[in-house]
């Protein structure tokens, strides 16, 4: 089978040699990793962190993976303000779970090649909303970006409707060319909560999500974490500063953004030579994703894609209602580039 | 600070070289634990703990710690079975939040020196339960252990009413002395689920607990686990299966032991000098904590030792409503022989 369906990196992404070092290295270095210890998350990988993002260490909470934290953030934010959540259609489908199991209303806000549309989130701020999930750079499942235009107006609105941003921004630095917009985050100070992880940029198996939040809100996704799970485990987050510490983000991060860009290329060179003039897609500048809107409802086509060797995620999954009935997400981040090639055609060939 | 109220191992009990070796081999036998995988746990480490159960490897299900699974387990049990939740008094206090947080309305059932009174047991459940959350062996915080007799009551009660048992023993295999009664889940078959954890065995900051349940539930929580964070870290999982795998949790275990059992042995004899005829404690042949009864209330009692240099957890923040006032859970596990001795002096010179 060759999966399109994986939102994961090629093996070949994970520096294994490197983080088996790192993992020896960071318990011979601090034993107190062994031990219980904050619930926010290893000391010396959030000041790390607190210094990339310019806050102070209490601000970031590094959590098992982004999802946890998201868990925490969602519950949080509709304990305090109850409300619809305003996400983006299509969305990352883990959250809508989360969200459905949290009992929440969700509206969805249109999306165009430029991301969610500003009008729309206009509308249902006005509206009344608890706060906003959004995923502005490469986004899961879209691989859409959110234009810089679009990114001051959708803080200016949040602003004035005094309604919190949640930005999750995993991909933001798999980016294949281009210069990166400023983050929701970078604009809106306070008003947006910021979530990222090593999953894209290290391994996703270390489980290791960080949060920006005002000190407050950071305080109480702590004690949620603590009350959940006492600590997370320190082993995993200490092997990432280990890696950092010795300067290996960077390279690593630039081997990881090479391997993948092949894989990006091949996927839409195959998109163009077979499916040109017959379906639409999003060109992604980095992460995981394309967005291809095909000429057929993309539940059948699944099954008879399985059957012939090619697996994707149907785009309704990406909606909480009504969606994505003839798209599909399309992963070109597992397979190698010739795989790609090979899976691009055989869907191609039952469009 | 002496501390009592750490219920964590002392530093050397953490065998650090060995499990920095471990995380090493993990990573480099098996790269996959560097990528995402299967939300109930690392495989080869469900199958050892499916072995060492007797069970199938589905029913096993590992976690960020024991805590992440029991508020799991909770919720879903109180999802399926809306009711009161049956639990010693005094129980541990981290799962007594997690009940708050959850609403669940929780009844207490006294204890004595053979752990929970199965009379009390009875009536509560003919009143009515969701379920019995316990502690059988080296309770925390009473370090009572129930006496082999109760355990077959229970279990039998326990099936008479449909009532399941949650049964939390991490401390089981931290035994100093005396013969090992059989777990109430050996007794009572699915009717009990087990849990247990890596935290006292190998080391708590590696965060690993696990369940044995019944498929259906091993399946409900295993979800809950893949909605909540995807998968597990496995990077930790894989580290104590290369050190199970290499034959070293015996001998690393009974060296633990032997480091405990001392401090034990300091804390009994500290208290005999110092306290006989004042105060009540309980003696366990295991795990880390002595419950002692004092002639004074221990709230008051805990400022004036923390201005003096001792600490330890108030009796009543283990009840989830009154109770426990003149009493304080006394842990060993943390401190050397010789502060123990000084701590209790220390304490007794108050009292």
């Amino acid at each position: 089978m060759i999966s399109f369906a994986r939102g994961a990196p090629a093996p070949e992404c994970l520096a294994v040699e490197l983080l088996a070092d790192c993992a020896r290295a960071a318990v011979e270095r601090d034993p107190s990793v062994l031990a219980y210890g904050p619930g926010g998350g290893y000391g010396p990988l959030r000041e790390w962190l607190a210094a990339r993002h310019g806050v102070e260490p209490a601000r970031i909470i590094v959590t098992n993976g982004g999802l946890q934290g998201i868990s925490f953030v969602f519950d949080e934010l509709l304990a305090r303000r109850p409300g619809r959540v305003l996400v983006e259609g299509p969305t990352y489908d883990r959250p809508l779970k989360l969200l459905a199991r949290a009992g929440a209303e969700v509206a969805t806000l249109p999306m165009d090649d430029e991301g969610l549309d500003p009008d729309a989130l206009e509308r249902e701020l006005a509206a009344g909303a608890s706060f906003l999930y959004t995923i502005p750079t490469f986004q899961n499942p879209s691989g859409r970006t959110l234009s810089t235009e679009r990114r001051r107006r959708v803080v200016e609105l949040a602003a004035a409707h005094g309604v919190p941003v949640l930005e999750d921004d995993p991909y933001g630095l798999v980016r294949y060319e281009g210069e990166a917009p400023p983050s929701l985050h970078e604009l809106g100070g306070e008003q947006v909560l910021y979530a990222s992880s090593f999953s894209k940029t290290v391994a996703p198996g270390l489980r290791i999500g960080w949060f920006v939040l005002p000190a407050d809100l950071a305080a109480a996704i702590e004690a949620r974490a603590v009350e959940t799970y006492i600590s997370p485990p320190f082993l995993t987050q200490a092997a990432v500063f280990e890696l950092v510490d010795r300067g290996a983000f960077e390279p690593n991060l630039e081997r990881i953004i090479g391997l993948l860009r092949e894989r990006r290329d091949a996927m839409l060179a195959a998109l163009e030579r077979e499916l040109g003039g017959r379906a639409t897609w999003s060109r992604p500048d980095g992460g995981y994703f394309v967005w291809a809107e095909l000429p057929t409802e993309t539940g059948p086509l699944l099954a008879r894609a399985e059957a012939a060797g090619v697996s994707f995620v149907k785009g309704s999954d990406f909606f909480p209602g009504p969606g994505g009935e003839r798209a599909a997400r399309l992963a070109f981040s597992y397979e190698s580039p010739s795989a790609i090639d090979e899976g691009v055609s055989l869907l191609a060939s039952l469009v």
